[in-house]
Formats: C-alpha cells, structure tokens, sequence
C-alpha cells in the first residue's frame, strides 16, 4: 500500500468530531478506493479537555491551531473550525505557504475569500477543496466542476438551506406560525439558536455565490447576492399560494444575464423565498433536505439532492475530497484557473421577466384596494389573480394576496414605490417571485 | 495553452453525433475547464454517406472502426458503436492493446466484458470511463465512484430506464393502457422499434450490474440480476396501487445480505416494478427522466436525478469523462482496482422482509377468493388488504388485487407455488414489491 495521505485536522466541533468518526469507522474501504490510507495525524481546538464523543489519544495535539500548518508529518489540513475570517482563514493561508493542501466546510470563507485563497493555492500548486461548503453530504460542487464540465450552464438554483426548508415545510405540513416552528427546529437541533445567518438568507447566500462562481467561471460576488430571508412568511402565504399550486420555498437562483444590450455579461444571483409549482422536483423536497439544479446546454436538468447538513453528510463531503487528494487530483477549485475567471457584474434584476406574489396587510377600510390596483395599473402591472381576506385570528388588519401576469420585475418594483409611505399598509408588503419550469 | 486531447470517435448515430456538435459548441468552455483542448482527430461509422446533421469534413475518416485504435494521432478512443459483443468489444480491446483510452456510452458491453476491460486498461494505464453507459446525463458513476467515495454504500436503487419510466408515468396520468402508450412512447421516440430491451428491463438491468459493481466493489454481475419487465402492468395495477398510496415505477435496486448467517456476503440486485409510496422522492420522477438513489453510511439518501437518455444528455456525460481524461484523471473504472472486487455471491431473496402486491386475473365464479387467502394462509402470507373487482371491459375475468404485510419472500413464493396449474386463473399472477422508504 503507498503511503497514507496525512492530515491535520482543526476544529472538533461535531463536524469535526465527525470526520474523526467517519476515518475512523470506514477506514479500510477508503484505502481502496483512495489507493493509500487517510491518517489524521494531530488535531487542534480551542478546548483540549471538552468531550465530544470520540477519542483524541491516538492523534497528536497542537494547542496552537494556526500552527498545525508547519508541521513537516502533514499533507493536508482540514479546518473545521469555521467563520469568515480570524483563525480559519489564518490557518488557510498558512496551509498554503507551508505547501499543504486545504478541505474545508467553511461557506463563509469560501464566499468572503475564496478567490484570495484559490489563488494562493494555485501558486503553491496544492488543492482547495470545498465540496462540504455548500449542500453538505450532497456531491454539488464535483457535479458542476465535473460532472456537467461539458456543458454551459444556463441556470444553477436550489435549495441551498435546510433549517429555512424544514421550517417551511413544517409550516406547510401544519399550518403553524413562523416562530412557533423555528422555535420547535431549534429544539430538535435543525436551528442555531441564533439562527438568524440561517431565516435571513445569509448562510444560502453564501453557498449560492460559491455555486454560481464554479459555473459561470466567474469570481464569488457573494455582496453582490439580493438576499432575502422567510421571517416574514405567514402561515397565510402559505396557504393562499397552496390554493395557487405553489409551495413556498427558500430558492437560491443565479444565471448570466446578457441581456443590457450592451454585449456584456452580468451575473444574476438572488435567494428569497420562491413560490414553486408543485409540480417542479423541489416542491417535494420537504424537511432539512437540500436539493441543486443545473441547467446544462446538453445535459438538461441535473438534479442533486441530499442532506444539506449534519455531522455525517458533512463528514462525507470532507473525506471525499480528501479521497480525491489522495488520488492526486488537484484540479482549479474554481473548475477554470483563477486568472480565467471573470469579474461579472451584478444584473440589473429591473428587466427580469417573471410573474410575483405581492402581499399586503393593510387597514380594514373603503379605498385600499382600489389605491392597491390603482398603483398596480399605474405602473404597468397586470393582476392575474388577487385575493382578500380577513385574518384569522380577529386582527384588525386584513391580507391582501395578488399574482401577478409575467412582466418586468421593475414595474413591480415601482408599483411598490408609488404605494410607499401610505398610511394603509400595517407592514412593509411582502414580494415573493415565481418559480418558473 | 497545453496539447490537446486527441480523440477517435467511432459510431456516429445520433449519439455519436452529439458528442460531435458539443465538442463544437462548447470548445472553448470546454478547453478553459478541461486546461487543454479536446480535438477529434478521426471518426469512423459503417456508411460514411449517411446524412447526420453535421460536418464531418474537419475529421479524418476510416472505413476500418476497430483499426482506429492503432493510429498515432489518437490518445482515447470513443466508442459509440453499442452491442456487448462484436466491433465495439474489438475495438475497446484494441484501444488498450494500443495503449488508448476508452470512454464508451455502452451498458451492454460493461455488463458483459466490464471487469475483463477494466483489467485490460488497469494494465495498460489508461482510463476507461462509462459515464453515459448508466442514467444518460446524470454524472451518477462519478457520484458513487468519488461523491459517496467516503462511505460504505448499503442499498443503491432507482429509475434506470427513461422508456419505462415515461410508458409508466403516461399510464397513470391518462388511465390509458400498456400498449397504446407503448405506441406512443414509440411515435414520439422515447421507445425503440424493438423495445423490449426496454420493456422486459434487460437494459435497466444493465445499468444496475455496473451501479452495484461501483458501490459494493463487486465483480460486475449481470446474469445474477433478478429482472421482471412493465409488459404485464394493467391500467387496473396503476389504479389499485393509487388508491393505496403508491405509484408504479421500474426500479432496479442492489444491496449487500450478509444474512445468510455463514459470515458470507453476497449481493442482491433486482430490477422489477414496484409500488413506490406517493411521497417518496422517486414516485415523483415522470416522463422519460432517471433517478438513482444511493445511502450511504454517513452521507444518508443521495438522489441524482436527469434525462437518462437522448443525444445531449448523452453527449455531455461522453465529454465529462473526457474532459477528466484531459485532466489527468485514470482512477480505477469500478472504483477499486480489478484485482480488489469481490466476487459476490447472488443473495437468496427468499429471506427478504417486505411487503408485495399480488394481482390475480381469475374467472367469475365461487370459490376462486376462498382458494387464493387458503394458498396465502397455509404459506403464512398474512393479507393486509384486498380488492375484487370486475373488469371495466367487460372481460369475463375479474381482478383480485392485494397487499401482504411485511413477511419473508419466501412465504408469498410459497402462496404462489400452491397456485400453481389452478385452472381458476387466467393470466399467471403478477407480483411487485413495495419499497421501503
């Protein structure tokens, strides 16, 4: 057997403390299949003495977790301890000045960083490898990089992540509010308890710009990704939209846009709760489970779905990259060399075609939904269906649900302007975009 | 830029073809991904004449297909000639002897010859890669072979066979019967003029020795696989299995038993159709698409989902493994080396724990119920649930349709054998298992 690919492993949270398991328990068959034997020869955290569920005693220990990148036993590090920035990316790029490859899960990093840290690598002619950064167990990343290679993608999308799908699909299921089921995710471990990173949108966020950077070959715009989160969702959009045969959905979308006229390309990239036709594939996607679609020129629709999160699927993205170094594959973490890929900028979304969901709540009395349809007409929205509704629950306030016909997002955009301010409106409306097929 | 990847393509139908025409399309997206670019050098297919919708003029031709693999202007053969034996088999045989690789799109010949190739390209060192020999587009052996790499796989199942999925799924939404929508699936060219490599699940078979052999690391199977076809599926199975819940697909499904208790473990692998519960993600799956699911030890469900067939598809999945041959990337084709597969035993399913829907087609008279629930009492079937019911074409048979309670195979074999020679039937029974979530 060759010699084995030797790892320094930093960070034992239960990721972490997972790709201990996962080595540990799958040992042998991963010697086959890698052609030499993974061994983790030291790990690193904050707190030595912590119990996590596995035993540290066969594993050199490094206090110092920035420092396991100059060691002369280690070919890779593995940083499980995550964050943008501070003592993960320090461990980053010391790996590669210290000529050591580099698997991470860190979406953050990657999405803040990544072209920074491809770049390095790519000098020190070591792999970056991410694939556990974005859809956890879900082989997404090797899928685009490789698995579609041949084709140009058209449209990459999904469901990026599982606590805002396992808190809308409960809602769905039940019937429930918002908070009563973030509340009930946050006990059974599917939320952080501050999950705010999660209902914004943020942590989706971030895996969609490094989606969207592998393939369009263009760098990780993370700032430039329109982001909106599913605090504001009611158990009453829910319904109105299932009475419509929409789910709703967090969708993460990104596509090239060439359509300014001007012969450039921009990058269109958006999370925002979605309705999706219960007839799409990621309407039945229900739960913590994350589900990527790629629309190749010659390969059609690919469809890659999974468990989004976790010790164990995250464990299996982590190794398997290692499997692939092992291997000798190094390959361009961004499937092109970092000089190759290009600065796209943001897309103008004003000129989007598409049909929405415009929700109001608004004051129970004569005139607001003519001023509603007024501003609709006004700017150029055509209603397809509208519905009005007292709420449930004895509110003053009353839900006013429309959808419109496809058109320009801008004239949405403006119809929404020339109702700001009115004092009609008990909160801020709440547009949601249609999923089309 | 680096050399480029000289490529000798042989077989030019509509497949071959389409990797013609991505190759042209996507070259230069293709060369950045790839670090060089892909050049057909020579191409090859029995009537040089025959109109295909593309130029071969850039290429050189050779009336001799198996003689191309000797040229010195080619470094992989690709074959897209089909058939497990014959000139395909020649010239895969000749690529290795030549010290070329082969990327093929043929399930027939993997099934067959695929370990003794394997053999032949590990000792050449040259890759052999079948990415489009399984599910069309979706890069599912990539998925298994270095997605999942990490895990010990324990059941790998799916929709294996666009023409069965698509014949099944127009079925049930129009009510219609097996031959009418054959002759569609026929007219509309999702079903060969001869389909019963199709139908009687020959093909889909195929597929599922090459799956099994990549996830269990097992010798490549095929005779073992147990394999029953959609011939006899009635418009009344469709419906019957409905009002219970579930929807008809043909899966093919493979699993390492190890309980046989002899310490042994050996490999079932069946393709049949199953009663697949409306809210599993594979009951989902229409027209001609494919779906495999693999669980893995640690990373749980994995579902990649796609067009399983077609000349894009197709095509794309020919150029990733290619694009991976440009890369650098041999690998071992079925994961391990050759001489690391095991030889699997086929598995008794008769030990198998499920549950199964028998469907009787029986003459209109007394005693025909009373004797099949005797048969299914004296082999131990316990009966969850049954249906009689007269045929809506005024056939004089009558339809007996029900559901076991989960028990060993054995028993429902038994129940059948007991059966046997009745004259009180006038079709043999039909029987398809339920699958489990």
């Amino acid at each position: 057997m060759a010699e084995p690919l030797r790892i320094a492993l930093a960070g034992l949270g239960t990721v972490g403390a997972g790709v201990i398991r996962l080595v540990e328990a799958n040992a042998a068959l991963i010697a086959r299949r890698a052609g030499r034997p993974l061994e983790i020869v030291v790990v690193s955290a904050r707190d030595r003495n912590k119990e996590r569920g596995v035993d540290l005693s066969p594993y050199a220990w490094e206090d110092d977790m920035t420092a396991i990148a100059a060691r002369d036993d280690v070919d890779v590090i593995v940083e499980m301890v995550g964050g943008a920035d501070g003592p993960a990316l320090t461990l980053a790029r010391n790996a590669f000045a210290h000529g050591k490859g580099l698997v991470t899960a860190n979406k953050a990093m990657i999405a803040h960083h990544g072209v920074a840290l491809a770049a390095a690598a790519e000098q020190a002619r070591v792999p970056l490898k991410f694939e556990a950064a974005v859809a956890g167990g879900i082989p997404v990343i090797k899928g685009l990089r490789e698995g579609a290679a041949a084709n140009a993608i058209e449209r990459v999308y999904g469901i990026l992540n599982g606590t805002c799908n396992f808190i809308l699909s409960t809602m769905e299921e039940s019937g429930r509010d918002f908070a009563d089921v973030l509340a009930e995710a946050q006990r059974r471990g599917f939320a952080e308890a501050d999950p705010s990173f999660d209902i914004e949108g943020t942590d989706a966020a971030h895996k969609l710009a490094i989606l969207a950077a592998i393939a369009f070959g263009a760098e990780v715009d993370f700032a430039a990704v329109e982001t909106a989160g599913i605090t504001r969702i009611l158990a009453a959009d829910i319904f109105e939209a299932a009475a419509l045969g929409y789910v709703i959905r967090l969708i993460g979308i990104a596509e090239p846009d060439a359509s300014d006229g001007d012969g450039a390309t921009r990058l269109f990239q958006r999370v925002q709760p979605h309705l999706v036709p219960v007839d799409h594939p990621l309407a039945h996607v229900v739960g913590a489970t994350n589900a990527v679609v790629a629309e190749g020129n010659f390969s059609g629709r690919l469809l890659f779905q999974g468990a989004g999160a976790g010790d164990g699927p995250t464990a299996s993205a982590v190794v398997a990259d290692l499997i692939d170094i092992a291997r000798g594959e190094v390959g361009c973490p961004f499937s092109v060399p970092v000089a190759e890929l290009e600065a796209l900028p943001p897309a103008d979304s004003g000129h989007r075609m598409g049909r929405a969901y415009l929700r109001f709540l608004v004051a129970d009395r004569p005139g607001v939904l003519a001023e509603i349809t007024a501003a609709m007409r006004d700017a150029g929205v055509s209603i397809e269906s509208l519905i009005q509704k007292g709420r449930p629950d004895g509110d003053s306030t009353v839900l006013v649900a429309l959808v419109t016909h496809e058109g320009p997002e801008a004239s949405v955009t403006e119809a929404l302007r020339l109702l700001e301010g009115s004092p009609s409106f008990a909160a801020p409306p709440l547009v949601m975009h249609l999923l089309g097929h």
